[in-house]
């Protein structure tokens, strides 16, 4: 069974949720504009199936919805936002001028985010940053899920990468992947449904090859693409919580207390400004050049671009509404009654 | 039949021929140490094999052998070499004390270098800024060879990335790896020596799966992993030729001459300053954390990390020389008769 929201109700079911456990006004808002946009996008591992495990975390205490973030400039280039304990989304929301401004200033520039709780929608803050005309990266790492090339047990996170590229007069180029084959959210999903997970995408607790998900989750994700995969799950956990001197996935899985909510870890964002990268400062020119790459790939039989998918979604949603399973909703109302 | 020479010894054919195709000794040093430090480390791609192709360049005018790099800083985080149509090896080296400067004083710097041929052995360049203590990544694209995701047709380069982290004490970890599921010389030496090569690396001018690598060179190489690592294909050719206002690899693919030389082309660095990351700037602290993540990848059976081939080669080769064929031997010493 199945319950239908305006994208209007989402935000304001978000909002009541949260701040009925305490969180503050900003912090509310900041995740519910997550939450809102990724139902609006069809991004559902991102949408209200995250509410409950933020809401937990707000319960039991591990997540201040209080906090209050603080920016620091490490370097020029160098844009620090420790999240003080609270929400990501409102950490990476204070922190997005100060990023925007160094990048412009300096041609490039980072964004470090420290001591947040997140669900990582990556693919949210990099075209942020791109609607503003930077090309952008995020980095972010999870608790050890994913075996390391030739490796049996989890190392690292399921460790997303995004990046986005302006666009003028559209939306951005943007993706946003895991560096494992597939999304832990997706093997749960699987499981709740008692469907099998397609061979290729885990292990067994004995590193044997399974397409059972229970099994998958009580064993190892494996990377995408082989060793190559693995090396870019590396990369991430090394961006994401090595430059940032957060938790590595081991140490987050060493924290976990199992009730579903965020785990606290760092977050990596780069922004560069296009027009600083050539003489002359046109950004416009690099602009009209990526276009004739992307109309060579829209040209070829078969083909889209990263996020269409995602903005035909975008289209539709605000019209139809967004659909989520009775449970799911019960079990949100259920936090603020 | 083969050819054993000392590292010195491929050292001074490299320069000797260069010099003798007119390059200056700034540019033929430059490309001689990139090709003696392949062989070093057993990676042939990027060793003699490639200069009969450097040659060809200097021979027929392609390459000006005696290019004098230029710096500009285009931001206070961006130092552009523009390589003034002459090798990647000496842009490369010519900027690489301002992009070190940069990144220590910013935090994060860029390095888009313009008007280079190369072929592109970006692990060198992350290796040497990851000596100096930073984090580096390398963008570089080539001539199309790719299909896209869902395409069958070629459009990417092959399209490495190279990724940089500093280790105390020890060879920084590295790895280079290219988007394409497998190399192009790869597929190149399969064919020469008449074997097929394996399902997944390419398909067939009419888009067929093949295992023929002539088939395979005529269509089009397929990305590692598939969809995600078409879309790394993807932002490596916005990041080497977007940023930097180069060719993309259908447009190096329209210039191609055939002459087995290298293609002209952007590339891209990146390099970030750990000590900057973090407040009070202990570059230290962050190295520390990260080789506990490398002693728990180390101590799961099964892995290693991903340079540490290249590293055991390089303890090996200068004691016991490298091979090459006798041909390639022959061909070089050809182009200095």
């Amino acid at each position: 069974m199945e319950v239908t929201l305006s994208l209007d109700e989402v935000r304001a079911l978000a909002t009541r949720t949260l701040t009925a456990l305490g969180a503050s006004q900003d912090n509310a808002d900041a995740v519910a504009d997550v939450i809102t946009a990724a139902e609006r996008d069809d991004c559902k591992s991102h949408g209200l199936f995250r509410l409950p495990g933020y809401a937990i975390g707000l319960r039991n205490g591990r997540i201040d919805g209080k906090a209050v973030p603080v920016v620091t400039e490490l370097a020029p280039g160098v844009v620090q936002v420790d999240a003080k304990g609270g929400f990501a989304p409102l950490a990476l929301n204070v922190g997005r001028a100060p990023l925007v401004a160094a990048a412009r200033r300096q041609g490039i520039a980072a964004m470090p985010v420290v001591n947040a709780y997140h669900f990582a929608a990556l693919w949210y803050e990099v075209e942020a940053l791109a609607e503003l005309g930077l090309v952008a990266f995020a980095f972010v790492n999870s608790r050890s899920y994913v075996a390391p090339a030739g490796g049996t047990k989890p190392l690292y996170g399921t460790n997303p990468m995004a990046f986005g590229w302006p666009r003028k007069g559209r939306p951005p180029l943007v993706f946003d992947q895991a560096s494992s084959a597939s999304a832990r959210g997706e093997i749960m999903i699987h499981k709740r449904d008692g469907k099998t997970i397609p061979e290729g995408w885990a292990i067994d607790r004995e590193g044997r090859p399974t397409t059972d998900p229970a099994e998958a989750l009580a064993g190892a994700q494996l990377p995408f693409g082989g060793y190559k995969g693995a090396a870019i799950a590396l990369m991430v956990e090394l961006m994401a919580s090595g430059l940032t001197q957060s938790h590595f996935g081991f140490e987050a899985a060493a924290e976990d207390t199992g009730d579903g909510g965020p785990a606290k870890g760092g977050e990596l964002l780069l922004a560069m400004d296009p027009a600083r990268f050539v003489p002359g400062g046109d950004a416009g020119a690099s602009q009209d050049h990526a276009e004739l790459l992307f109309a060579r790939l829209l040209g070829l039989e078969g083909t889209r671009l990263p996020s269409d998918r995602r903005y035909a979604a975008r289209k539709r949603t605000p019209k139809e509404g967004i659909r989520i399973p009775k449970q799911l909703h019960d079990d949100i109302l259920a936090y603020t009654k």
